[in-house]
């Protein structure tokens, strides 16, 4: 295993150092437990936005930490879901009294301990809501996933719902933003190599030296299929074609209703993209695959928004959801409208994303 | 070779067709010969802000094409100079009158283009000035170079260089500017594994499994020595104290002199760095090697920068001036004065680095 690690057991904890050293005037890390909050925290009479997951996948979720973006983030292990001592104490770090919204990417773990976590927040006095993103259309109930996996979408409603949260919506309003995020997204990706977790020390699968997996999710959970590697334009028209064509989907999610103080089951159908939408086109390394590579796949991939009469208005190109070095790449097209549209250009002020701040 | 790209000939074209695509409000692609403008080039009275090199070191140099920044981009094929011709399109598609100034890395090939492109425009009543980026600690007359190479310091002075053009800055000043940026940084990388350029389809230089290469190129130049990989932590300091430690640096520049319309060579000495002094600390993935390793790297530089008394006052972590997928990372550290601070933190906005814009 080649990395820039000392012991294995000290990665989390001494990459997030790092952070707080690069970063004092941009964000505050607290450590045992691990949570990584907004230097001006908390944020009196705003909404304070949470997410978190595994580690692993910088700069998600800790990189997006700041004004105009999340309020808090909770890494746990690598691939390992954060606590729910460790979520509820990041939730009353950032708790500015206008309660706290979770973005929960749907991974069995990450659900379980953001509803742990939400019952013990609601049970002092603090208001939660907890939004799950399943925007990954490759496979329905995956290793760790029951339904949808949450990918690329996340790191798009961290932005839209941050800046929301920062122009002032009450948590409804904002809880109902970024179910709307969330449904106007949708997600494929795919691996070149795996990558190798370092506690176990060795790659999490094996591909053939001309093979590709297609519709893997972000720990190296298998996708669709292995294919022998095509050229990159065939690699982007089957993720651009899959997320195109991908019909209404329709599921139940389990939200806490606050004035119940209960768990309750809402129903949710995501309409399917169709021809005159307007889109964000998000191209994302997986880590390894480098920047020109993106570029070679977004060429492609805007052709194929043309020929579906579905129009890219805004781009963004880069790592920002990784699985450590994995190589591959992940398409996102979300649907856009003025709000949504609004939302993403206003200002943000964080370590992996800063502009008009 | 796993890649996402089509056939090897067409991938710096189609990448660049990507870029075009993903950012048109930033940027213009010409094609054939290549070269990127910002997409309101050229500016009247503004001096323009040129540089090139081979391909491979994405986001450097397009991605960093844009107000603040630079005014234009020369991408040669991978790892490949730009040639004369197409250097000398594009300082005419970005001359609005007030002269251009080249940022040049110093690798053989990449000089002597840069010399004929600026002979060929001076012709045509172009003023020109090129200044050679030789910041590279690790070793003196490498592969591709005489001198010290060009490595990290070039992206910091684009940066430094082009918010100074932005504010108005002649071209003597400018050019003035660029040296003492370049004599104010020192930089160091290291590889944990080779990357493949395309055309040869193979890694460029085997290492063992448990080796590195210190004092690597961004081509995959040989550098001081391998060794055994060790702890994260030694690798930063190694890094960290070959760069704090490099003793004053002499050496003879080749630079246009306008009034004679002849090259002239002058004598230059970096200063070394110092207890006391305050920098900019740049920590650098060349590629493959992952942002939440950067931060571990940064962490431990912190620590040895404290034990210098070096005071960091400014802080970049990314993948910025990369070597396609090669694992790695490199340290730069920029001494830094008022102008030189003032000059970082002006907006920018380009596809790659965009702030306070």
């Amino acid at each position: 295993m080649k990395k820039l690690i000392n012991q294995v057991e000290d990665f989390v904890r001494e990459s997030l150092e790092g952070m707080a050293a690069a970063h004092p005037e941009l964000v505050r890390v607290h450590l045992d437990p691990n949570y990584v909050v907004r230097a001006d925290a908390p944020v009196v009479g705003k909404v304070a936005l949470v997410s978190g997951g595994g580690s692993g996948h910088e700069p998600m979720h800790a990189g997006f930490v700041g004004r105009g973006m999340l309020d808090a983030a909770c890494p746990g292990e690598v691939f390992t879901s954060p606590t729910p001592d460790q979520l509820l104490e990041a939730a009353r770090a950032v708790h500015g009294g206008a309660g706290v919204l979770n973005i929960v990417k749907n991974y069995s773990g990450d659900v379980m301990n953001f509803e742990m976590a939400a019952e013990l927040a609601a049970a002092e006095g603090i208001s939660v809501a907890n939004i799950l993103i399943d925007d990954d259309v490759a496979v329905r109930d995956s290793l760790y996933t029951q339904g949808r996996r949450g990918v690329g979408t996340t790191v798009l409603a961290e932005k839209i719902c941050g800046a929301a949260a920062e122009r002032g919506y009450d948590l409804d309003r904002l809880a109902a933003l970024c179910r709307k995020t969330n449904a106007a997204g949708r997600s494929m990706g795919m691996a070149l190599t795996s990558c190798t977790v370092p506690a176990r020390g060795s790659p999490t699968f094996d591909l053939g030296a001309d093979e590709m997996e297609i519709g893997i999710g972000i720990h190296g959970e298998p996708g669709r299929q292995r294919l022998p590697l095509p050229a990159a334009d065939a690699v982007s028209e089957m993720l651009a074609t899959a997320i195109l064509q991908d019909p209404a989907y329709s599921r139940v999610a389990r939200e806490w209703d606050r004035s119940a103080s209960a768990w309750q089951d809402i129903e949710l159908v995501d309409e399917p993209l169709k021809a005159g939408d307007t889109v964000l086109a998000f191209v994302n390394s997986m880590g390894g695959t480098p920047l020109a590579e993106l570029y070679v796949v977004y060429r492609k991939l805007a052709e194929v928004c043309r020929k579906h009469r579905v129009e890219i208005v805004r781009s963004w190109v880069g790592p920002y959801i990784t699985s450590l070095e994995m190589q591959g790449v992940s398409i996102t097209l979300l649907r856009l409208d003025d709000e949504l549209t609004g939302l993403w250009d206003d200002p943000v002020l964080t370590p992996a994303l800063r502009w008009g701040a």
